[in-house]
């Protein structure tokens, strides 16, 4: 077999198992939205009939033959040429795949379920102790994974690469010390400050079914394709791309509070967009995917903050939500709403947070669950390091457990590494925007007030979505904005925003 | 290996192929509810997936071998146990399957496919030219499926099969010509009679939120389980049960005519109760699958037509009806809705004529089906027969092929013998219907006046759903009448309705 043959047969792989995973993503969006209750155990035998179906595809010994065959042939000398991006990525999944005992695999797939279920009471009935000794099965789960993959100089590493693949825990540590250095001052000085935005004025009645139609066309104004999408009602907001030609969004509506749908919606299509300009072609191999979990939510950051919390959008926004909520919006003036939706506050609850505290929020897990993970912090610990930590940064007593750190569901699934990766986003979508500015002028300002977000969308298209895994997060940074990523990009945005708004600063 | 071990692993590759299929299922439902229109291709994709990896587990030589370790062994003796009705059911489905040359098979898919898309023009155009070759295409396939499957007497045989197990095409002629016999002169004295219904009642404003609540609370009524299913708005209404506890049925709503999502609602529900009451721990299995075409549809008939075109049945509904549309039925009395909704007209379209001509419609499409199958008919002569027969069956004269041959879908993806399962539904229905009576006694009418159907539906449990394929249709029919299925109850049923509502007979 020809290193040529040996990549055609890789590629007709790599599609069939992109197939297979599109079933999957298909039954678990009907699992959140259609599904009647009595059909979710035929729901489990299916999707955990298709994950059983995936794994065997994606560790067949064959892959492995395979891509031996084609590594080193001239086909893929270019690491960043189309089979060189694919072969690379293709190898690192095959070879975490692999690394993993079956037995490991399972026993984390039991634990990480049971957990799960052990998690949402604990959460409801504020009683850690009961969670307390899976979260020890989990993480001393994940050290073992760590282990089996491998890793230099820290098993934290290990973790992260499943999520931002060629990124380490050094990086990170800078720039989260970049960023808090200056971000816990910023935003103890709005918290002294005595203008304060009205936010009761989001509180008021919002017809859920105006909302959504609002959502729907302000979706549809940045770029969502409602023929290859759709948006629906969850408990849990989510987007989830199934491949070329259909991407699925979903929000919850909140009748009384107006960002909650909103945002969400804005944040989703950030994602979609994402999803729906990967390249059709490749569907299935790398370079038909997102480059990593960081710069999937770059794109879902920046069309919710970056663009949607910016007074251009508004601008031309403003005008119309006050027509479609007359009612509500009657006393209420463009400066007044603007201000509103930009309420910055330190707050208990991270999936509430400002898009400025809500990167302490990611500080405290990222220090957190290092800890955890090297042995310096037990689980026994955790509530009052959690605690400790919580009330430095953010001057605010933590109330109970449930409100501390059983907040969140991530650790319960063993997703430990991945919470970098929301204020990677934030960092990524500031540094974007200010690149996307440079490169297409002030005019972009004007482009919003019209309510015309297409040279954005063409850019990131071009900079970003295009690309799928061609390159890695860092470089494809440093191609997009001629620098690698940094915290001051965002500092500055959220130092001239709620400056100005806020007299601080 | 013992004759159990083998009996356990076909068992247990019998339920994964159901899961297979129940995700394709879940699919082909969002195929046809919810997926945007760019969709389209990878919906393809992963349904050609999933069919050529339940194509490949249920011809797997293996299977062969396993069937072939438990025949004749003592666990299958009694071929109506749970072992061998399971073993005779799933040797019918090997053997069909692996008789099919692969290359037939995607012949025929292919061929299909193409002649699917070429009548939906044809008959949009009213151009039966255009549609000609890919039918004799079709026909000349649909030959070779016969002989590669075997049969005994009559090509025929072999298409029956598919759809109704074990019933020969003498069977179905004897069933026709006595059903024949009587009802043409009855649709004749039928269509003489001075007395007439108003069906305008009908095609007054009935608003499709309110038809939607009304529809779902008959579908309740009669025992659909709303915990196990959904009801949704499609373009063709259809039932599709995944599996236990989920089944999913749609229907259209027409403002300007009552009749369309009411009694097709009843109809698909009909169906899914079928589907909702087969055994769950069978999943996958003969055991645990429906027992025929024919037994499917004498399930939605019962109720659309035996229970829901009923006069006990709007005893109760009818008030309750009048509440739901008080301006549309101010005028009109329970006698004059009644006499609407069963209103018996010669008519051109099968899917829009009564319960009583309908089975003329089959009786046609069998005939001409068999002459097409035999050689005896060409294609090029069906137009010129069907409008031929049909003027003789019906007294009416075809206007053009659109509203003629090429009506109906099911030539075209190659569904020759099924028509005559439709029919086969209504005597079914009938004579079930007589035997429920006889058994519960004339209490029955009054639970309907009641609004109560849990005793009929608990007796089809009993006699029909809960058999899946234990007995063949024949058997199945006899066990639950004791008798074996004849025209003469649904003949009967028709003579005494239609006889008092016009004054005939």
């Amino acid at each position: 077999m020809t290193a040529n043959e040996a990549y055609a047969e890789l590629v007709r792989r790599a599609k069939e198992l992109g197939v297979v995973n599109s079933c999957a993503a298909a039954l678990g969006w009907d699992h959140q939205t259609y599904m009647p209750p009595k059909g979710v155990v035929l729901r489990g035998e299916q999707l955990s009939f298709l994950a059983s179906l995936a794994h065997q595809k994606l560790t067949d010994p064959k892959v492995g033959e395979l891509l031996s065959a084609v590594e080193g042939s001239e086909l893929v000398r270019d690491p960043e040429c189309d089979a060189g991006a694919n072969v690379r990525e293709l190898r690192r999944a095959y070879d975490r795949a692999t690394k993993l005992p079956p037995a490991l695999v399972e026993e984390l797939s039991r634990v990480t379920t049971e957990a799960q279920q052990v998690w949402e009471l604990a959460k409801k009935k504020n009683d850690y102790a009961s969670f307390r000794p899976l979260l020890g099965r989990v993480v001393e789960l994940k050290r073992q994974e760590a282990d089996a993959v491998g890793y230099q100089h820290h098993r934290y590493n290990a973790l992260i690469e499943e999520y931002e693949p060629g990124t380490t825990v050094a990086e990170l540590k800078a720039l989260f010390a970049g960023l808090t250095a200056e971000l816990a001052p910023l935003v103890q000085k709005i918290a002294a400050a005595t203008k304060r935005p009205d936010t009761t004025v989001l509180a008021r009645e919002f017809p859920i079914d105006r909302q959504k139609v609002f959502a729907e066309a302000a979706a549809v104004a940045i770029g969502f394709d409602f023929g290859a999408g759709r948006l629906d009602t969850t408990a849990h907001p989510f987007c989830s791309g199934f491949g070329p030609g259909d991407c699925r969004i979903t929000t919850r509506y909140n009748p009384h509070f107006f960002n909650e749908a909103f945002f969400g919606v804005l944040h989703e299509t950030g994602h979609a967009m994402y999803e729906q300009g990967l390249p059709a072609a490749h569907f299935g191999t790398p370079l038909g995917a997102a480059c990593s979990f960081g710069i999937h939510e770059s794109q879902s950051r920046l069309w919710e903050n970056q663009v949607g919390r910016g007074r251009p959008f508004w601008d031309h926004f403003y005008p119309r939500l006050r027509q479609t909520f007359p009612t509500a919006l009657a006393d209420v003036d463009a400066d007044t709403f603007f201000f509103a939706i930009n309420d910055v506050r330190p707050s208990l609850i991270r999936v509430e947070a400002d898009e400025a505290t809500y990167n302490l929020h990611i500080a405290l897990r990222f220090e957190l669950e290092q800890a955890l993970l090297s042995g310096d912090l037990t689980v026994a610990d955790l509530p009052g390091a959690w605690n400790e930590r919580f009330e430095a940064l953010f001057g605010l007593k933590v109330p109970d457990d449930a409100r501390g750190c059983l907040q969140d569901i991530h650790w319960s699934f063993g997703g430990i590494g991945y919470f970098p990766t929301y204020t990677l986003g934030n960092l990524y979508a500031a540094q974007l925007m200010d690149a996307a500015k440079r490169d297409l002028g002030a005019g972009l300002d004007d482009d919003f007030r019209r309510g015309d977000y297409r040279r954005l969308k063409h850019w990131l298209g071009m900079h970003i979505h295009q690309h799928g895994q061609r390159f890695r997060a860092g470089e494809l940074c440093r191609r997009a904005t001629g620098a690698p990523l940094s915290p001051q990009p965002f500092l500055s945005y959220l130092n001239e925003k709620f400056g100005a708004l806020y007299g601080v600063c």
